[in-house]
């Protein structure tokens, strides 16, 4: 089974690892990072860089292709040459998935139109610019389209990939196996759920950001 | 604030990606991945390199140290210049922390003689042989030394430092940023929680897997 996951300046390093440390323990998984050129590709902060091993043209199909978000997504909505390979190695995937802004990036390459989908809470309304219906919800699957959240969302998403692929007791194996129970100190993990002025704050940030 | 992370041969990679997620969001934080030597890392399951951007010998000091765990740690725990070079670092730092098995590197370097800490479950009982009193809680904090349980638990040790550090509001905004919300498909993330047959199935593969 093969797994292609997409590294590019800028992403989120967690958005990539969250999923890949689940997915990679299915029976028989082979992953791919895979950028435009192989070698170190450094994501958001600068001080991290995880290596592609594989360039977009060594990986041409995929059974599952994984796309994080970040930062340096921004960039990449218009990159022809990766929205290309994006509907090329989809069009031979079991699944198409993404974590965070990762779905701008499925949205940008025409294959959530009609669809509904996650993202990260601060770029869902850029969804529907792209035919895309957006979701609050932590994961969306949506035909062979699952899409996440932000960030750490994506380990969610791949324990239920990995209960739909290889059975319950194998994704069960895998939670156990990264002791996944987690137990956050704080209940501000959503825009619901957070302090409202923190929310507010965030939102602020985010769009002076998106200006700037 | 400088925050050193150790890569080495076989770690896993969430152990070591979680808690940086959350960590370079600290205000004035700078990680610095560090290995035997820099270059690439290659994890455990060999699909995947972290770059060290810095050596063991450029990176003598430390406010936060963190050692991810792994199948690679049991060939480091008679490492003499590695377990050196945690003891030295350890002697500046404000926290020293672990994630999974990196516990064990702590405890052979002899800073856990004496304390409580976690590892990962399949890991608690080799603590005592170094004088450390194993806990099952998924974070356990005894003076500056910060222990978490398997893999996916340094996001919470790591939300909880950061709430130690910089105050509650912004270890909310990070939870907030990640969209650090956990929503398991299953309760299977403990021996507590998951189905006792299969906590008995991967006892006894890490048994074999242990003295192989």
């Amino acid at each position: 089974m093969q797994i292609a996951i997409l590294l590019y300046d800028g992403f989120t390093a967690l958005d990539a690892v969250g999923p890949y440390e689940v997915l990679s323990r299915l029976p028989g998984a082979e992953v791919r990072f895979t950028a435009a050129r192989s070698g170190p590709v450094r994501a958001d902060t600068g001080a991290l860089a995880l290596v592609a091993d594989h360039s977009l043209t060594e990986v041409r199909s995929a059974d599952i292709l994984l796309l994080p978000g970040g930062p340096g997504q921004t960039a990449l909505m218009s990159d022809e040459p990766l929205l290309d390979w994006i509907r090329t190695v989809d069009a031979t995937t079991t699944w198409t998935t993404s974590v965070c802004t990762g779905s701008l990036l499925l949205a940008a390459a025409g294959l959530l139109a009609g669809r509904t989908a996650a993202s990260h809470w601060l770029a869902l309304d850029q969804l529907p610019t792209f035919g895309a219906t957006p979701s609050t919800d932590r994961t969306v699957v949506d035909g062979k389209y699952a899409t996440s959240a932000g960030v750490s969302a994506g380990i969610d998403l791949a324990l239920l990939l990995a209960g739909r692929i290889a059975g319950d007791r194998t994704a069960q194996a895998i939670q156990l196996l990264t002791e996944y129970a987690p137990e956050p100190p704080y209940q501000a993990g959503t825009p619901a759920t957070a302090p409202a002025d923190l929310v507010a704050d965030l939102r602020e940030r985010a769009s002076a950001y998106l200006t700037a």
